[in-house]
């Protein structure tokens, strides 16, 4: 059950729950999702605070260890913000150390 | 089914479900959560970007708005922000008329 979970609150099925039918917004989905997502980040925050990075940082370093060689496409892709602000944030990165950029094929 | 989402995804549930039980993370459901988030977001970000205030004060006047009168120490308690942050939010929307704050009884 679990594993299903992330296909659930998917974006089509949060619209449609959201929505209660008669145009009333379900407030309690809303807020539901908002309160998993406040905790789920405190942690990573907190360990953010100390390292002088964000949360921006953090996902950047995630999703490239999980996929060593993704394009910068892809990951603009993938974390839906402007080509403007992934720029100074993969610049920080790289400054550091921690992400290498490489030409591609 | 849906109604059941926010109590699944709390955070106790969360914990134990991203651990797969052998020491490993279940990054998928890790992710998932990430990508609900930001396409649950998307759209207030893109109209809060005309209006010049941010996730911060939308959360405020959100929830203000659902519980007309409560107090500040609710409101820290329902973010889990920082006093310093809340203070600056909430001044920002009081100067704008949007919230009005009143002494307590």
């Amino acid at each position: 059950m679990a594993r299903q979970m992330p296909e659930k609150i998917g974006e089509t099925a949060l619209h449609e729950d959201a929505m209660t039918g008669d145009g009333r917004i379900d407030f309690e989905i809303i807020e539901g999702l908002f309160f998993a997502y406040r905790d789920f980040i405190s942690d990573p925050d907190a360990i953010l605070e100390k390292s002088g990075f964000g949360r921006a940082h953090h996902r950047v370093v995630h999703f490239v260890n999980r996929e060593p060689g993704m394009t910068v496409a892809d990951l603009l892709d993938t974390l839906k913000i402007t080509k403007q602000s992934l720029a100074r944030v993969l610049k920080q990165l790289i400054d550091s150390g921690y992400i290498q950029q490489v030409a591609g094929p």
